[in-house]
């Protein structure tokens, strides 16, 4: 058994990582750090945990931790994230870092978005976490960016068309849309029962700091630079997140001709499902598990593709994509732990 | 007082026609009518309405109720909603129907997406019924179809956009949601509880019957064709209408600029809203009012403008509409029993 | 026109005194304070009030408000409450307190659950504001104390029953559930989304602080000393509040009975609707109104009555109630402004 | 491996038994039937399923089924459910029914609630389902009645309370609580999404055919007929169950005292756990588990104790703990397949 260590389990991401990692076959789950919590009961702070994960929650001293574990999880926000991953590096530890302080590969777009870097010498063996776009450079990396949820509901779909050649990088627009759990569990009047409640609004408009992650791997992907536009929105539930995508064609591929693309795409992947033409997912058909599904239409009198994703923004846009990187990066078969049903 | 009655009054619709006639200063509602529950009080099947509107349910036998009533709004399905508005007018009664028979002008169209027309002689008259846009030729009319929900939203930022020129009339794309009492209150899977709850998803993509309805009124006001892309989503919560719309902008105006020219076009309307820059509306802002609120932002690498308009699905965008439309044709104060501030 | 101003109007009992008072055709709202909006619009605070209370925030100077003025609602915590009653008092200014100070007749029973009391003297001259209960009293009041949310629930089926001897005074159990905004619009996590929304819990079991208040009104209804069992729960809603009371009978009524007390009691009160047999209330019909709605059975084996009663809590469980108890204050019919349907 | 099938799975038990059987280590599931959706692939009904249970829906031929598997649930309505069970048994199949087929001892008491019994020869070998009261019976039985999901909320408190002589066996009450999905996927008006949201009412007071089955148990754990008050709400919400139950208290236990006795009485159940005082538990906590968080309180001003206990409906009030039926009539460990925590 891996023993397995979290730093900062007191959030949503936290918990989600236990949820799963508790059932994991292979990995022991030997500490979990919170600044506010720190000596009380995890299952007393999460009851849904009662009588899997009755320990308590630890101080946040990467020192005495790296002693312990030799796997570590950090779910605390970035800055604090790029500290706490670069003395878990200076001692050898693999990491896979939830924030968004590893996925650039250019320190200066991570902080024309996010502010100054501290460990800018990371970047450079850090891997993006996409697991069905970089398997290979995962399962070699040490350190592992743990990818935005928005960035992986679009770019599970958008990369292989792209590379396909199958549509244009010119003039993409991901509509997208969240459920409250993906603000996290800090205190904030937005993220009040009765602010989000019955109510529905975009935000960020043309300004999210998931748009440049998202051109950067698009502009991988197509081997030239790419914009977006990219609009979120808040959904009045949990969990849940769907992107609405659409792509400008090139040439005349018919719906049937996109969907055989994806799916042979996808074939050999166990979390990405292609849907039949005419089906469409819903966020409720993924809540829970680490699944992407992905619908498409062609718009034939405006030239575009329009493609539906759907994932569950804490596990494949989170928690569930960061374990599968570590499956990947001890070995294991990505889905070890993760064969979790929607709920 | 005006003696107004209601053709079909069980199903949202209709219950939000009778919450805001009941309180209406200028008219009496004398008659409503349902076949499902004829002869039961409608207070008891709308308890909301106990102690206001406890009268039973009429039977939709039109031939005496024109004797009773001036002013009619229909609220039944398409199709059966052409044979009582016929009906109705050869009795010469006014009506607001609130079905999509009466939208269109060509009838060629109304068939493809919603089959065979059986009263085509009263398309000449009918009047669109978007308020803002048509306040004279509904004033005059005998006869209004009252616009879709997503049109509604869609049509009143964009309209002033096209004819100012600041926008492209190719490639706009509207991404809208909805709540779900947008479906009605017949019974249908798709609308249980659990089916709706924590869940979102896209549906009939690329192939709403809105979408036509959408380009007759885009194309009245570019004065050519206009072909849009049209989505709608279905949002876990009863009531509100969000509208996201990319419009390609021609030349380079600011964000500033088009909130302006908004401003400017608007500044007339009590139900029009336009945000100061920066600001974007909640559907929760406009619950139960009869207002639209437009929040905008110019997204300069993609050479678009990003519009976000917001109203209650069910009051601007179907009954509180109806009832501007019908003070409009009455000669009163397009406000008249509409002044309800959102909940 | 009467000035009227809201000390504290940052909460959600504040947004909807603005909501009713704005449309409220005998009195002029002439200054909303708030310590953390001053100076900021209040229409940009809450946008529903666009183009409707566009005002600034005040700051909360009650000397300079005074000034200002006729009638005060205060709508801050316990404690700052006391203070800014008493203020106002002392300028001879009538005032409708919605928190708990001036609720209760004897003081050592407010200390006991919510701590030092420093305007113990004006507890002689407050009235509860329990507006079907004591009318008059409130009518001659220059200080109301506005009843909480769950004791108007409990109290307005309870109090005639107890009255009429049709009832037990021991042994009876309210069971209460409230929708999430009773909880205010203060920072906690406990009122975030995601710990509300699909969820359902009890708390402060047998230990909340509307029981004493409860068992004031109950005891001063039956002229000794009643106790009950109250437990609130939370309810996955914004707004609503539905209590369960389950109460002892004397003798051997029957359903019908106890409707035609009850009917006969409130017979000429507009906001109290008794259901007939074998209907039941939600919350969903007195939603974002005045009303309370109240159904009941006898459960004959147990010889109890199952009394079901729900309000709005923002509303009658508020600041409807407070309007409706400046109203008696004022002179006016006390539906005055109130006659908002449900939503 | 047993090959297992299921009778009626188009209902959201029925969904619950396939998300749970999928991954169940020591059984095969090799037909679901479903009148409505033969010959449809189950995870084109249920996308959640997609890639795991693809099969189509058989036809509901028992003859056929009883060929091809070993142990059977049924999960269709009553009266559906004695058929189809009189028919298993014939072939001596075992079988977990999941109607109110076969919970009751009594055919009178069934008939008088439910209606005319067709198989009540086969009452006397079925064997109530709750698992952690009945277990040996269960693990010997050929033909289990799967308890209700109030019924289960309530016994599993109770029942050791009363046998320990801790409460009374008159005058207890029991106020439940209950998520949407307990209405069953059936069409009806009552469970619209537009009906649930943002609504809350009880139902069926004291009416509910739920309260002759916990009379019948309590009685049996009591030694005497047991009468209790037995009220339910609809919660808006799609999962979880929680009930407020009363009980008039016996001698002066304290609060410690009685979490004591169920502390030790439930030690070797997994699962179900007693919060620690000051402690009550949320729906949420159990979520998608075969959990039963159970808290309580003294009253001790009116004699009461007040427990709260909270399960999610359709598992542990329904699928789960069918499964975990069949795992004790298979001779395995009760918790295998249903260490799934909560979401």
């Amino acid at each position: 058994m891996i023993k397995v260590a979290i730093i900062g389990g007191s959030g949503y991401t936290g918990l989600e990582l236990m949820r799963l990692l508790a059932k994991h076959p292979a990995v022991s789950l030997v500490a979990v750090t919170s600044r506010e919590y720190q000596g009380r009961s995890i299952s007393d702070v999460f009851p849904s945990l009662l009588g899997v994960v009755d320990a308590p929650f630890m101080a946040p001293d990467v020192d005495k931790l790296a002693a312990e574990a030799d796997f570590f999880f950090t779910a605390v926000p970035h800055k604090a994230a790029m500290e706490a991953v670069a003395a878990l590096r200076s001692f050898g530890k693999r990491v896979v870092d939830l924030s968004a302080d590893f996925r650039f590969n250019n320190a200066a777009v991570y902080e024309t978005w996010y502010g100054p870097h501290s460990a800018q010498e990371l970047l450079a063996e850090a891997v993006y976490g996409l697991a069905e776009v970089y398997p290979e450079e995962i399962s070699r990396a040490n350190l592992v960016g743990n990818p935005g949820c928005y960035p992986t509901s679009i770019l599970l779909p958008l990369i292989p068309l792209i590379q396909a050649g199958a549509c244009r990088t010119t003039g993409i627009i991901a509509d997208s849309k969240s459920g409250a759990s993906g603000a996290g569990r800090g205190l904030s009047l937005d993220v009040l029962y009765c602010e989000v409640n019955e109510g529905f609004k975009a935000y960020k408009v043309a300004s999210h700091r998931h748009r440049p992650e998202i051109e950067q791997e698009l502009s991988h992907a197509a081997g030239h630079d790419v914009n977006i536009s990219f609009t979120p929105h808040l959904v009045p539930m949990s969990r849940g997140m769907l992107s609405t995508i659409y792509a400008p064609l090139k040439g005349n591929p018919t719906t049937a001709d996109l969907i055989d693309l994806l799916s042979n795409h996808y074939r050999d992947k166990s979390f990405v499902k292609i849907l039949k033409e005419g089906a469409f997912p819903n966020t409720s058909h993924v809540r829970g598990s680490n699944s992407c599904h992905i619908g498409l239409k062609v718009d034939e009198s405006m030239g575009l593709v329009i493609i539906v994703s759907v994932i569950d923004n804490l596990v494949k846009g989170a928690s569930g994509q960061a374990i599968q990187c570590m499956n990947l990066m001890l070995g294991l078969a990505e889905t070890t732990g993760l064969d979790v049903l929607a709920l």
